[in-house]
């Protein structure tokens, strides 16, 4: 299943702070019973138009992900949480609203990935 | 936009091979106008069950990203192309069915990212 997250945020620093985005991703496959498989990963980028800057992450879990993007000046938060099996989405939305201080959140929840393959 | 991409393949070896996965995360950005921050990354895992193994693949793009995830075994690829901007979907779902020989497609656009943020 994946679970998209969109949030706007209360405050812009959180969605600047390299180590809270490296906290969600290092935290999350834990809470959820996932193992990451690569050490996860955070970028900043600065797009053509000056408000365009934010952060970039993401870690490999098995055969699935987490990324997260960040857009501070826009207040902004996409987060995507793809696995291979179920796990607990409001445990993941929860600690996502409150480790990015997201004040209006949408969720989307995928049926995607191994367990809703023919026949399994 | 996030296009979301679900395939069943002709055969396993595509879906096995690092270098094609590479290909894809190289390519892509450069298909349709997107640029990478990262260099692609791509890992080979291997589930509790013997036939959940295969490959994950991610390449950062400002603040989005391309994932693909493979199960050689099951013929399966899942695929992500998530970009802050609007971009050919066709053109990468072919360039997707042609490189890993993909005979049955599922697709998914979803509006997300920064062209749907509010008031831009």
């Amino acid at each position: 299943m994946q679970l998209l997250i969109d949030g706007v945020c209360k405050t812009d620093a959180l969605l600047a702070s390299e180590s809270r985005v490296l906290k969600f991703l290092r935290c999350v496959p834990n809470n959820i019973g996932m193992t990451a498989i690569s050490d996860p990963k955070v970028q900043r980028y600065r797009g053509a138009n000056p408000m365009d800057w934010g952060l970039s992450g993401f870690v490999l879990i098995a055969e699935s992900h987490i990324s997260v993007h960040t857009f501070p000046d826009r207040n902004h938060i996409n987060i995507d949480v793809f696995s291979c099996k179920e796990f607990n989405v409001e445990k993941v939305v929860e600690y996502a609203v409150r480790l990015f201080s997201i004040d209006v959140v949408t969720t989307n929840v995928l049926e995607r990935g191994l367990e809703y393959i023919d026949g399994e």
